[in-house]
């Protein structure tokens, strides 16, 4: 065997996704981190609203699955390692850890509860995936440079061709938006923005590295 | 560094637990397996309760954790790989996916949703056990020969020290239950019954591996 | 979406595997387990010999992929965990840890390295096998009850169609030959032997499951 | 239980490692990264070399374990999925694949190999840790925003205590260096330099945050 056959595809900065091998993953757009009064607030979470709505509802047109990923940690354990960290949210049960209304997640999208930054890292992420027949993953959210960001580095190990809408997604500062797209767009998938990723699944127009080397 | 360190542990047969580093991992006592109606019914389930119930309350009394292992299948995938080999069982949001109510299940206990036979396969039993302290499982339900079985191996591979109470356990027939606690005791962990784990939970008594080499 | 896609394929007991989206996993077949003078020798390994060449043969011949699971301790940790019930065996770089000569290992096979009875366990077989584009594999070696189950277990819960033939592999003792192949077929793939795995790869011919419910 | 255990910990920026129980992780030191002829090579490696060493030789003398990470990727697959974004390098048994000279890596040392950027992604690195008896891990090499940033999410997510001397690390760029120490510092761990972390390692001195909240 040999390594070239793949060597075509690389450096090409294009990607295609099926939608019905395709799986949105929305990361942890959670009351606690998105509303008033949530724990760890980041403002201006509501400008991402509308491009992730673009995208959910190209997701659901053309029959790609929902992923709802939720940060949710327990009450009744001794510790919590990320709370050596952060502050305690998203505690199980609680409005803090429910998606905001904004999304109008429904009861038959898939729901996936993490307990680290990863959605992958001891969850039922992959095996869901694998179940649901996904290939493609489009990965946006809340935070970029750590849930997010952390969630694509484990969907490209796992095997997943990974596209992240740069538009539906914030990071703790613009540094760190700018640094964690480069790296995700060099090394684990593909940057586009809403308005791509939507076509690619309504038209199977291919959707461009705005980060290609 | 030198090999002989845990030499001398080894082939001595007995084990001892420390009950706040200790969890009870109760596997799949759920209504579709153990309750008439149920989708996959094991006969004689009803017998494993009153040994269950003395290990589960000397927990309680001397402060170890106690998790329920919740086989689950979503309902909303497009094909679960499980239901391959076995008739569809335990969907998510169920009375066949609840905890039976002779064992009194407690809303402040821990619950791990599982996928798949193991409890730990994409799961977030590792990182809970962790978070719980615990280095020391004891793990007990049905059916001995695959999803006790299957649990106690990953338990034994991550490192935690493995006790299985022989009478709260039942398999699919007589021959799998000796094959599987024979295999357990030689290879995974520590085989003993539910009136010796629970002295060493109450009162700190060593536990005697009944399948020792 | 529903659950019925794949009902159809259920307790049919046969299945088909296709070459090139196959890998053989030879389990264990080392100096140390099979060998005079080895560490913790089964007796009667060499009759496993000529089926399991039967297989991997048919498997050079029709494009599928040859891997050898490689049980290997270090010698330079503070404790190996596996040591604590078994005598230590398999040490990096020994005589012992090497496949028998009688199976003809190439040099361009691949070989995974394992430290715990399952080959899935903290190894890099399962992103192999997505990198060799394996769906289908063939198990077998020693023992049944012990490594090679628990590579099975895991086989499955990733994903995979599992092929176990009979012949090709040994136990600690008859019942466990017997309650672990019952196991696999029922719960987690498909048991056969060498001769029809072999005409599996070479013509085609679909696979009956020997321990069908 | 409460979570109030460890909140006295959280925001306090001071961390201590006891040798013993700590395994410095030095993360691709490779010819292919470092050195001219390499296959990717990064300006500016041989600068790492003193404060790493630094660190190494520390190591040594408080009997912390030393673990070389090897990005190492096999010849015999269809495809390597790191390959379909970066041009092929570390091929398994290659030049390239070893560990520069400079670093004086000894045979007795630990080696990991791993297939994807994170250290822990399928491969033994968690087990061998825990069969170390390892709790701290110091984590350095190249490159800071991709390797050793990945390797850094999984040791904290396993519940290692992480720290990363930021001098003994280079990025791709100064935005990601700077950027990822950022995270590292503020999400997964403790951010300090080769002085501090061998001091921490000879005199038991705390280690302080450069980039706590």
């Amino acid at each position: 065997m040999s390594l070239d056959v793949f060597s075509a595809k690389r450096h090409d900065g294009l990607t295609t996704i099926e939608p019905k091998k395709t799986a949105v993953i929305v990361v942890d757009m959670l009351n606690d981190f998105c509303k008033p009064g949530g724990k760890m607030v980041l403002p201006g979470c509501e400008k991402l609203v509308p491009p992730q709505l673009q995208v959910i509802d190209a997701a659901r047109a053309s029959g790609a699955a929902i992923i709802w990923l939720l940060d949710t940690h327990r009450a009744n354990v001794r510790q919590d390692r990320e709370f050596l960290k952060r502050t305690p949210h998203c505690i199980e049960n609680t409005w803090g850890a429910q998606v905001i209304d904004d999304l109008q997640a429904r009861p038959d999208d898939v729901y996936v509860i993490k307990r680290r930054f990863s959605g992958f890292f001891n969850t039922d992420l992959d095996l869901t995936l694998k179940d649901l027949g996904a290939e493609s993953v489009i990965v946006f959210g809340v935070v970029t440079n750590i849930c997010v960001r952390s969630t694509v580095h484990d969907a490209f190990f796992h095997g997943y061709n990974v596209v992240v809408p740069e538009d539906c997604c914030a990071a703790t500062g613009a540094r760190e938006q700018a640094s964690s797209l480069y790296d995700i767009g060099t090394h684990f998938g593909t940057v586009s923005d809403a308005a791509s990723v939507a076509a690619a699944l309504l038209q199977g127009t291919p959707i461009r590295n705005k980060e290609a080397a």
